[in-house]
Order: C-alpha cells, then structure tokens, then sequence
C-alpha cells in the first residue's frame, strides 16, 4: 500500500482505527518557490488547506523580496490569523531535504525553471512546474523563451521526459511523472475546448481554428506596469500579443496542428480573474447540435473538472471563477457546417494553480478532486 | 450525548470505530426558504457542503418563480454537474414534516418571515431568520418595516423571545434559541466594532459615533432596479437612506445608544460584494493605541471569525470578501482622543449567509467554525 | 445660399458684419422622440450644444414615463443647472409644427419608429432614425424584426427610399436624403473595418470572415434586467445571440456578403460603454503590412472621424470612448495571408448619437465635426 | 482694452469686422512642463481646445522619458490625427522664451515646482502650479512637504504672495495673481462643501468636522505602484493616509480651523475618476433645510461651476464627471442640529486641470467657463 493512500483506501484504514496523528504523519511533504505572484498565492493556499499534505514550505530566491503570504501581500488569510505567521524561506537545496520535501512547485519565471529543475530531478524530487519552461517539444516552439541552458544534453532530455500537465488528456502518464509542465492559462481553454472536436476528426483544420480568447488582469502578472494600471485597464479592453504570444506553441503541439491552422488572439479584460475563449471552427461535415453534445460527453465522461453545457447555453466567467471548472458551451451555424465554441475557466485555478494540485493529486494516486472543492 | 455531537465528541466517536454511516444518518436536517436571492443562494451552498447537514430542502413561496440553483440563476456549481438537478420546491408545512426539518432558514422579505415564523414555531421548528422580521425588540424601530401581524400578541412574544444572532456578542443566548434573528450586513460591520470599546466605558457617546459605511452592490438585494443598473453603479459612487436607513434600529439596540449619538450614512460601492465600515468616535480620555488595542483583543479573544489588525494597519475589502471573517482596525490621533475604526466584511457571509451558519454552528453545539473555512 | 450654411460660407458671412442674433435665428429646429435611453440622452445632448441648431424639442410617446433630462434620469449636466428645467413634452405632431421642427430624430424602438415614419415623411419632416426600422432592404433580414406595417405599400417604398447612414460611405446619398436609417453600432465597427477591404476586392470571402465583437453594456439598454444588473456584469464576460443578433443582416447587406460567409459574435463586457470588434478574414493573395495600410489610407482619405492607425498598433477602447471616432488598426500574420482588425469606437457616439449629429450635419451641408469635437 | 479681452468686449471687435488671423495673434501662448501625468495630460487637452489660448508648449524636464501626447500615452485623442505630433520638448528657459511664453503651468512634483518657480517669477512669468510647493502659508502644514529651498528667503517670500487657487473663494486674488496654488482635489471638495457653513457661523467647530472623502484611482497617479495594480484595486476599496494626509493643512488652513477640529480620511474607490466626500457637521443651532440650502445658494450666487442641489437630493460621482463642477447637497437630521453634506467633483478636472484653467481664466480677465464646457 502506498504510503499517500487514496481516498479509498484511507476509508478502510479509518475503520480500522488508526489515529488521526498517525494519518496526519503521512501527508506529503511539498514545497513552493515563487509564492509571490498571484499563481503562487493561490497555489500556497490550496496546499495549506490539502488535506493529503503538510503545509508547504514556502520559498524565494535572494533575489526576490521577503514578502510573506501576509498583510504585505495584501492576502491575509492565508496565514491562520491573518498576521503573517507564514514566512517565506531563502531558497536552498538543503532547505528542501531538511524538510524531507518529495514534491516542488515551481511558480517561478521560466529561466529560473529551467535552470533549476535538472538538478531538483537528479535529486530525486518530483516536480510541478507552473512556467513556460517544460511545455514545448518542438523547438521552433520554444525559440520565443529564449532558453540558455548550462547543460544542454540534459535540457533535451528533461524536455523530452516532461509530461504536458493537462490531466483530461495526459492522466496515464502525468501519474508516474518526475516532471509535470503545467500548462499555460490560455492554453488550457483552448486545449479542453478542441481535443473532443479534433480527436473525432470531424473538423476542417485547414480552414482556420480561431481562438479569440479574453483574460482577466491577474493573468498579466503581479508586476505593476503601465499597463496593469487600474486606470489603464479599467474601462478598457484590448488585443495584444497578435499572431504572437507565447502559449500558441504548446496549443499547436497539443492538438497536432500546424501554425497555419490556427490563429489564437489575446486581449485584456477589466476584471480580476477569469478567461472565455471564443473558438471558431468549421466543420468536415454537416453535423447536429446532438452530435456535437455526444462528442464532447463521450470525451469527458467522468471527467472531474469539466462541465460540458447543453447545445446554445454558453458558460460565462463568472460560472467557473473561483473554481476548478473548465466550462465547455457551443452554439451550431443552422448550415450545421460552422460551429463557435466557448471555454471559461479561472486563470488561477483550472489555469494554473488548481490545475497544479489536481496534478498532484494524479502523481500520488489521490482523488482528482482532493482539496480543490 | 446530543445526537449532533460537537467536534470534539465526534473524534471519540471515530476512535471508538462506529461506522460512517450511522454519522451520515446523524446530519441535521434542514429546509432554506428563499434560495434565489443573493444571501440564499450563499446559504444554499454553504449547506450544501456543510459536513454536519444534509443537503437543504429549498423552498419557494408560490409567487416565486420557479427558478432552480442551475443556469437559471446563474450559479451552476451549486448543482453538482451545473445542470439544475437541485431543484427549489414550493413551501408546504407538510414538506418540511416529511422531510423531517429541524432547522428552518428564512432568507425572505421581512414581511414574510414575520408571517410565517408563528407557525414555525408552534411546529417546534427551530428558525434562522436573515430578513429584519425579529432584529428589534423597540417599538419605535420597529416602526420603518411597518409589519402588520396577524395575532399581535403571539408576535409581541415572539419579538421578545428572539435572539439577536450575534455570535460574538450573544452565543449563549444563541444557542438554545428557538427562533435567531440573523443581523443586518451593515449592523453587523459597525456593532462588532463599537461594542469592546462601548463595552470598555472609554467613547464619548455624546459627542456623536459616526458610521461612514460602504457596500457592495449584492446588498442591495437581486431586484433588477435603475439603480442596481451596471451603468448606473461602474465608475459611481453615492450615499443613500441618509439618517433613515433600516439597520440603524439594530446599532442603536444592540449597542444601547439612542438615536441622537450615531449617524450612519449607507454608501453603494462599485463592487458586486463587501462592505467597510469608518467608524469615528471621541474617547473619554487620552489613550494610546496599546491601550485600543488591547481593549479589541480582550473582547474578541478566542473568536474564530473576528481578526485584529495591529495598530494603523487598516482592514481592506479584498481581505475578508469570500470569508466568513469580520476585520477590525484602527487609527488614533496623535491626541489620543479621536480614533477611526475600520471594519471589514463580506456582507453575503459574515454580513448574512455565513453569519446564519455560525449561528447554526453555536445552536447544535458544533464547532463556530465547522462548513464556513 | 442655404438657410443654414455651411462652415465655410459663414465665416464669409460674419466677415461681412451680419450680427449675431440672424444667424441665431437660422438655426436649424430639430426633436428628438425618446430621449430617456442612453442614445437619447447623448443624442439630447450634443444636440443641446450643437452651434447650428436650437435646443432640440424632447418629445416622448404617453407610454413612456415622464422622466425629464435631469435628476431623475441621472444626468444633470444635461440640463443648465443640474436641476432638470429640459422638460420632456409628450409626442404630438402638432407640438412639432408649433415648433417649427425641421428635422425629427427617433430613438425610440423598431415598431415606433415603424409606425411614425410613414406620417412623418408626409409631413415634408426629415428624419434620423436611431433604430433598425429602416435599415435593411432585404426581406430576410428584416425578418428577425417582426415588423408589422400598418400601409405595407408605403412602408415597402419608405424601406427602399431609406438611406443607411453610414457617412463615410455614403455620404452622398445622405445629403439629401428624408430618412436616414442610423446604423447600429456593432454593425458600424464592423462595416467601417471591412468596407476597405472589401472594395479592394482582397479578401477570400468564402473562407468566411469573423468577428468577434465586444460591446459595453449601455448597447445592452437601459432597461433594468437581470442581464444588465451589476452583479451579474461586473467580473464577468460572456456572449450572446450567436448566429442570431439582429445587426448582421446590415452587415451583410452594406458589405454584400452572403450570410455563409460571415459569423458575428456579440460579447457583453463590463464597461459602461465602447465597443471593439476583432475581425478575422483570409486574403486571396500574400500581401504585406504596407499593402494594407495603403488600403485603409486610400479608403479614407480626408475621412474626419476615422482613425486608422499604423501596422500592428492597435486601438483600444478607451482610445475613441467619449469621442466620435472610428478607430481602426491591424496585424498581419508572417504568411502575408490572415489578417487580424481591431476596430474601436463609442457605442453612443459614433455607435449611434454622435453618427446621427454627423448624418445630421451631411444632411444639411455642414462640416462632418460640426458639434463634435 | 487688455490684449487678451473678455468674452463681451470681443463680440464688438468681431463686429468691427478684424479678420480671423488677427484674433489668432492674439492667443495667450502658455507652456506646460509635466504633461505625463493624468493631470498634466488632461491640461494639455483642455489648453489645446481652449480659444483664448495657442497649443500649449508641452515641456518635460531631462529625467522624465520622453512620452509624446500620443499612443504611448494612450491618449491619441490630444493629438490631431491620434498619431502624435505633438512633441513634449525638453524643458529649458530659452524654450519659453523663444515661444514668447506668458503663463506657465507647472504639473510637476512638489520639489521641482519648488525650484522652478522663484526663477520663473524672476523671469515675469506668470504661473499656475498643480503641486502642493505653494498652498501653505502656516510652516506647521508645511512640514509635511519636506521642502528643501535653495534660497529661503525667496521662497518665503513667494509662498507669501502665492494666491490659493480656489476661484469660488479668491477671484479677487487670483485675477493679478503672479502665482497660483492650484488646490489638491480632496481639499476642493471638503473646502467648497464647508466654506457657507463655517462663513456664515453656524457650525459648532469644536464639535468636530469630519470628512469622510473617497476618490478614484487617478488621483493616486499615473505611477504603477502595487497599490495601483488593476488586481489590487478591482473589488477593493480602503482607506489611507488616516491622519496624516497632505491634504490636510490646506483644508485647516482656507477654513481656518485648527487641526483638532478636523478628521479627514481618504480612501481609494475602484473607479478611474472622481471625489466624493462625505462631511459630517454639527450646527450651533437648530436649523431647517430651507436655513442650509439658502446659506449655500447665496454663498454660490452666479458662481459657475457650483451646483447646489435640493435638499435631501445628493450628488453622485457620475453626475461631475468629465465636467468642471463641483457638485453640493446636505441631508439635516430630524434634529436639525447634525448635518450630513456631500460633495463631488472630477478629480483630474475642478480637482486638478480644469480648476487650473479657471483660474487662468480668471488671471486674463476672460469668463470662467471658457475652455471648460
């Protein structure tokens, strides 16, 4: 038996009688670096709240400034009585064994990933990391991150080895992984949206897939600039990074598409949290709404983390914020040839962090929804 | 033993190997009359979800119309899949019977509460009501709601019986209570501020308290109004019910102060949740903020649901919201004579939904804390 | 010389020392029917100071309450001192032709509009109409509208009588025309961003163009919904009516595209106003960023509200709100092929109230920014 | 007759028949050094459309980045054509002279205004500054500043002779004014609601006056900051500087209170734009409403952009925004004795810009609306 029993089998150890102390000894032990941006934040708080893991050991490069999960932080109630008791710890290797971490979260840029990782791996940790860093096979993909890796022997073999995090398409072999790539926010909706529609082949690729997709302001990073100015943004909305952002690459490896297929155009919406991605797709054959409906239900049976809405009732944003939810809607063209799809999530949750400890949640055999309700 | 035991027994019971079950049959049953307002439907999810209850019966008078938890109202992840399963059933004494309801939450107009809770409790009904029905004991408070009671003299009894449901300031009148008058969002916010340092004997009364108080837009109730208009609220601000707003009977009850010794001016907020209170008050002598400081950590010692910002580090909307959390601060003049509080809460939680809870928690002896983390 | 001359005739005019009270006398008399929407509003008010014509006559059908321009309808500015003393008449033909009213703006529904048109012209009254009553000359588009003509002789004239009053390509259809159907405002973001294109004969219609439109929710009325209260706008993003709003057959119809070569997808944002659409097409041959600029340069040259803006600098909401500008930028894609347009605009102002004052101004010989800018 | 004539003495000249041109050369030319910011740049849209004065000359000192008034300001609407032509120069003395500068007006912060201003005096130039460097006359209010003069007896002087620019209260001084102290938005509003009161003695002082004052985002500057971040402010609200606001001392200073007679606590609304503060006042008497509204409209008889409004008829931020006015209305307790004013105003227009162009109005003898309607 496994030492990070699953819910079932927990059920059973209970009714045996085994103290509370002893099952609280066995929870995994994890760490966090980069706690500070908002995947961070709200990463710290899901796995302080896990019931199958200690409170992370939450952790900053030098560089970094020793902001708490506190008051500084302007999130009180991630530390117990709202007054920071939570430090956050210089980064170190020795840290992390003195703890006798298993498992480290990397919410950190992605240079600071790839550069750490090959050696958090040769260390026997397990890791999930929420950067750009391990997302992309193809190199074309990655050019736009501008790797420089000390070793690039290794670099190319971790990247081989990582396992694309996206747990409805990837469960089998994100459970044994040593290296989760989280993916990206945007992605996500856009990934979870097509694969039903792609892996049916019922669509007309070479036609063009467009994905207009909208972001709430935290997914632009909690760097104040310009442009995350409250008076920039609010009462505002805008296109940026057309025919160019990064998260492109890791939406075509995915779904197998090549860079002509598909035109994916982010814009800046004045609201905290939350994505919808409009995705447009013409379709190899006439279909009905019925057809649509089964090939997305018949994908995501008993799939946690998606709700997939009956034929021309569209999800919004506001439905899936604060949770883990990909929402998936659809309206059908009455020539049954064109179809639009919308996909919501929360950036932070089903975007980054949840999508984190439903991953872990993978790696240690545990129920996919533990500590994410 | 009570058969809904406090957390602490509940442990024993777990060593001792009963069986999962017979603590499932345990779970108190209860019915929520009124699910489609904004508080209700926070209600319908807490007990949704809280581990001492069964799934709330919801209810509907007749003239509601018939919306479900679901899409309809635009809160899918109530209902497990988000498709409505949860549905909201018309009122009857007899469902209620059938289902064998202990606990009866009312999130009603006061009108209605005042109506029914009669009857509610000659059933022997136990009554969490969230509407200002059973706030006031003072006839001259009373006078703004204009209730027209069918039997006077039951109603007379009943307003005297009922308890103020603040559980910081009344849990042990709270918690054998038959019938709870769950407080205003607003009342709560400025009574939970005031009452160490009233209680203390250091304000001025005479001098005047002044209420500058903030909420967001869920206050103002889910009726599509002019006022409740997107355009009429973004990039907005305003004062309302100046010197007649509703829950000042409840602040000048609560904290025996009469009428000439507060103004309590209601503002409308840009914002779908929160509300912040500026609380300003003439001190009797010269103190220091220790000395404050003190007085609120005294008060609220051991209160899992109030937080004390240390000294000149104000309380801010985004910290308590999606909480069941009120959060005090304070500022004193370099003449340690005037003081500005700053208080803090959700008001669909600790200012509603999350307050009945608690107030549930203290009337079945359960941990104040259990469904609301 | 005309009664109300233009820019350029009147400075000659006041060099030859007419005084100030004849030209006073000259100016134009205009109503306007609904002013209690939000394009009313604004219309009301660039009219009120608009320097070629008087105060507009504000008329309103029996039905409609009678709010005035001021307090009640929450915009004080409106009238002189804030305190409402622009009453609002109600609508009799008579009251126009006391007042001598030369020109008659309806901003009232369809079927009104519908229905006063036909007497109006009659009466020698031109006519801006803010609704679609008049804007599709295509039986099957106005199907969605459900008009029920009382005279379907007359209307079936009228309809084809009809100029649609998009003033950058129709200008001069526009100039003498009695009735002027002013274009709705997604259409006119969407139109003004094609119409070059299109005209140059560049863009693979049957690979299908899309756009994806974003609107403010002052488009969205101000009739209090629960679609339009703030909780269910603020922190949210959503579409709606797609395949099926009623703007595309303008679309179509001034672009003459077949309805399989477009989708049109409204989203609801939450911002009081602004509207920015993001058009998709495919062209027939490889071209390059400068290629399309020309393209936009050539099409409105001396164009005075419309802004294009340079290769892959894009407009944003905020850019053209509160103005009558039509803002207009591009991205093109390495292969020379896609091309991405975002174009911004005022949903009230060029949307609908500032293009009717420019219809008004084509009409009557004036400069296009005449009362403006 | 004055080179830069009033309104009425104007129209004769027009009458006498000079030509256009000649008009034109008799444009006032001023400068404006800091027209980065969201005051400086709302001042150079405002001088740019004013018709008394040329363009302005838009100046930054050496360390500011060279911004243009154009797309990388994101407000492409100051300059013709949205493509920004309008340089800002670096700021130099010969630049002034050269463009034969008379009025100067400073958007600068406190310590370069500071060091600018005695020169530019010395240089007979005239000036407006929108810092705080000028308004204090007592050293007590002052000291906040930390002001650093390079020589103190100069600017002793000079902060003797600065006039506080607050037209509704100093005509007669700011009209031959060499230098004017813009006010601080917060103090114009709390001064403007207070001023009738305290003028006409029926305020009890000692009592106690508090502001309660809440303003938009872009007061807090154009600067991002963590506290500026969109994510920070959106679904926000706080207070700040409580007790200690630089506002302060103009507010005791102009009212002539003491600074144990006045609370005034600023906190952040989550809107881009607009004041409203909330100001708590007890009488010396029982007084009736009629009492307080005729003691406002004498006070503001003929004063232009002063709107009272009816008595228990408040103001709201939207009603003031985008307009000079300062909006004024008071709800009187049952009591007439404790008195609630509210106030509104465009922080960056009568709280900033548009209070500089009155005031500028004023200092050339032209009406006090010209440029601002």
């Amino acid at each position: 038996m496994d030492k990070y029993a699953s819910n079932e089998e927990n059920k059973e150890t209970d009714k045996s009688g085994i103290l509370e102390e002893n099952l609280m000894a066995a929870k995994l032990k994890t760490a966090l670096l980069g706690a500070t941006g908002y995947s961070g934040l709200e990463l710290a708080r899901l796995l302080g709240r896990h019931p199958r893991t200690d409170a992370p050991l939450l952790l900053r490069r030098s560089a970094e400034i020793g902001q708490s999960g506190g008051h500084a932080a302007g999130l009180p109630h991630i530390s117990g009585n709202g007054h920071g008791s939570s430090l956050v710890q210089p980064f170190s290797w020795s840290a992390l064994e003195q703890r006798g971490v298993e498992l480290l979260f990397l919410a950190t840029p992605h240079a600071v990933s790839r550069e750490l990782v090959p050696e958090a791996v040769t260390r026997g940790l397990r890791i999930v990391d929420l950067s750009g860093a391990w997302r992309l096979k193809q190199e074309q993909n990655r050019a736009v991150y501008g790797f420089k890796d000390a070793n690039a022997q290794t670099a190319a073999e971790l990247t081989e080895r990582a396992v694309y995090g996206l747990p409805e398409l990837n469960a089998d072999r994100i459970a044994p992984a040593a290296l989760v790539a989280n993916p990206g926010c945007y992605a996500t909706s856009i990934i979870l949206a097509l694969a039903p529609l792609l892996s049916a082949g019922i669509v007309d690729c070479d036609r063009g897939i467009i994905s207009d997709s909208k972001s709430g302001v935290s997914g632009a990073g909690k760097e104040p600039t310009a442009r995350t100015h409250f008076v920039s943004v609010a009462d505002n909305f805008s296109a940026y990074s057309v025919f160019g952002h990064r998260h492109t690459g890791e939406i075509l490896e995915q779904l197998a598409l090549n860079s002509g297929q598909l035109i994916f155009t982010p814009h800046l919406l004045p609201i905290p949290r939350g994505i919808l991605s409009t995705i447009y797709v013409y379709l190899k054959r006439e279909m009905t709404a019925d057809e649509i409906q089964c090939c997305f239900h018949d994908f995501y049976k008993g799939k946690r983390w998606i709700r997939v809405f009956p034929a021309s009732s569209l999800p919004q944003i506001q439905f899936s914020v604060h949770t883990n939810y990909c929402d998936l809607g659809f309206c059908l063209a009455h020539d049954g040839r064109r179809l639009v799809l919308v996909s919501c999530l929360d950036n932070l949750l089903k975007g980054a962090a949840g999508q984190a400890v439903q991953n872990m949640n993978l790696m240690y055999g545990w129920d996919e929804a533990e500590g994410l309700q």
